[in-house]
């Protein structure tokens, strides 16, 4: 039995056979389920994100184990979802909290193929989990297209939100209505906060409603109606400068920013100190999330009241033959995530999940 | 028995001998024991800052409850400092943890004189203090000169220190080295942190010594120093836009900046939202402070290992006949705060205490 991987090569994609590795101490095998494509990975294709080739990309799946090396995390059988990367424990920022920033980590779907780790992405029928992996277990009866997005852009939204402090009482504003917005609108609304979300995209705006948004602004109006609703806290999923100082400008008087949109190099942003301290505002930059946020994740997915609608955020799978048209599809903006099913053999085991693969195509 | 007022009436002060006043429900009458010069004042009678005329600046100060209405908050005979205005507890801002910033605050020294309201700052031998001010409860054997402060400069800086989560373990930067800025290293310090002080003046890096900084750095010194010792938290007590930047680029991976110096209008600051969000950096605003955190103040005084080095930060006293001097002197930095004793017959009653007219002149 073998694996089949979309190997990027830096210009374009070919599958690759690859035998299965043998595992070591901590290392499990997982069947992937559902992929979905990140925007790290649309960086990466576009020529704007610059990693070591040739690569497996690919971060955000969901999965079955199938084999396991001795003291594994979860034995085989499970279906799990995995952290972005591995952490040690041990280094200075795992210590301080930030497991996500190790300094020995080794990061799926953004790492050179070696001998030892081949099947390092999870554009594959197999992904080879290392020591220091987050896995968590995701019940059987989670749809697919529903938990794929939890290793990165669900845990991405639960530490955003557990590091701003994000509560019941809080009336919350979500600029940028992408995957990760459309996560915090849903996410925020099961809180029992009440949003207000903000997008360019009328589209976008339509879907924040879906997911539980009480208003919705394109940026023009975002002012009023943030006045109107408040802003406790502001939540920046766009990475627009502009969204930035937009986020400073109507956050509430002892209110607290967000910043997790901004991963990419971009223009400065003029900052008024004293406006900062009169205003006691609070600004919390964060990226990534610690496995925790990603056990956090899965208990969201498995008990939001919006799960039909996130759901319908990931589109009907591709094959993995088919991960350029993916890639386009993604690029397109067609949906804010797009599957890729690497083994059309492998489904979830729940009978009350048949649509897994089922997810609308929104717009 | 009247009281003794410097009254400021836009270009300079005069004396104003007034009847004192008739006290409604929870008002109380404090003699005034020793009054500090801020920031703010010196702001005020350089013409930075536009108030209301005339009015009685001043609003540190420690003094002794002399006269209570129905409900006072504080008997009398109680030695006390109190809150820099008054807040309503009903409004948005009060019931969001905010007092400082009630829609509905009257300050003291920073307001107009009125007829019920005409010894409203301590620059005058009684203050009128309102419903609706916090007062502390000030332990008789506390040097007048340790504990003036507490009500503005002191407050201040345990509330930054609460908003960002100051700790035992934490390696602490502390940029500007006034009276704000020696007062945090002293109360990190005595919270167990090692600090860093900051600032341009080889004098007041001296003082930071005294007050438990490890190292001291000037402004070009600081990135290394930093990095030596490290910057779980920067307080930047300076408000210098070169300073902001300074607290940003310097402080370490996951740590927190609380912004508390920049009160003026001044420069943006160019931040660049990348570095906030991948660096997963917190940045606090913090203003003034709420009731409980004079709390925390009094009861730092009343335990610092440095409260010598703190008494020392304030001048010998100027009678309220000096108070042009008084304000010469702070103007010129003579000391971090320079104090003035509105009736000289009126001092501390502990026996311990016998020095609080003597606090040393720095430099």
């Amino acid at each position: 039995m073998n694996a089949s991987a979309a190997v990027w090569d830096g210009h374009g994609f070919s599958l690759a056979d690859d035998a299965l590795p043998d595992l070591g101490p901590g290392e499990s095998l997982v069947e992937v389920e559902l992929a979905t494509i990140c925007g790290s990975d649309l960086h990466t294709v576009a020529g704007d994100r610059l990693g070591p080739t040739p690569s497996v990309l690919g971060h955000e799946a969901v999965g079955r184990v199938v084999g396991t090396g001795p003291g594994a995390p979860v034995a085989t059988g499970a279906r799990v979802v995995w952290t972005i990367g591995t952490s040690c424990g041990g280094c200075r920022p795992c210590r301080r909290g930030v497991p996500q920033k190790c300094v020995h980590v080794r990061k799926y779907g953004h790492q050179q193929r070696t001998d030892g780790w081949r099947l390092n992405g999870t554009l594959a029928s197999y992904v080879h989990l290392l020591p220091g992996t987050g896995v968590v277990r995701v019940p059987e009866e989670l749809p697919a297209a529903l938990v794929a997005p939890a290793g990165c852009a669900t845990a991405t939204v639960t530490c955003a939100a557990r590091r701003v402090g994000l509560g019941p009482a809080d009336a919350v504003v979500v600029i940028g209505c992408g995957m990760l917005g459309l996560t915090a609108v849903a996410h925020a609304t099961d809180l029992g906060a009440s949003v207000v979300a903000c997008d360019v995209d009328p589209a976008r705006l339509d879907l924040a409603r879906s997911l539980g948004a009480v208003a919705v602004a394109e940026p023009a109006q975002l002012p009023q109606l943030a006045a109107s609703y408040g802003a406790d806290v502001v939540l920046e999923m766009s990475g627009h400068h502009s969204a930035v100082t937009a986020a400073l400008d109507v956050v509430d008087l002892a209110g607290r920013v967000a910043l997790v949109g901004s991963v990419s190099p971009g223009p400065t942003v003029a900052v008024d100190p004293e406006q900062l301290v009169r205003r006691l505002v609070t600004v919390v930059g964060s990226h990534n999330y610690a496995p925790a946020d990603l056990v956090e994740a899965v208990a969201f997915l498995s008990g939001s009241t919006r799960a039909g609608a996130l759901r319908g955020l990931v589109s009907t799978a591709y094959s993995l033959e088919e991960v350029d048209a993916a890639f386009r599809a993604a690029s397109r903006g067609l949906a804010p995530r797009v599957a890729v099913r690497p083994d059309p053999r492998v489904t979830s085991r729940s009978p009350s999940a048949p649509g897994a693969t089922s997810g609308a195509v929104p717009r």
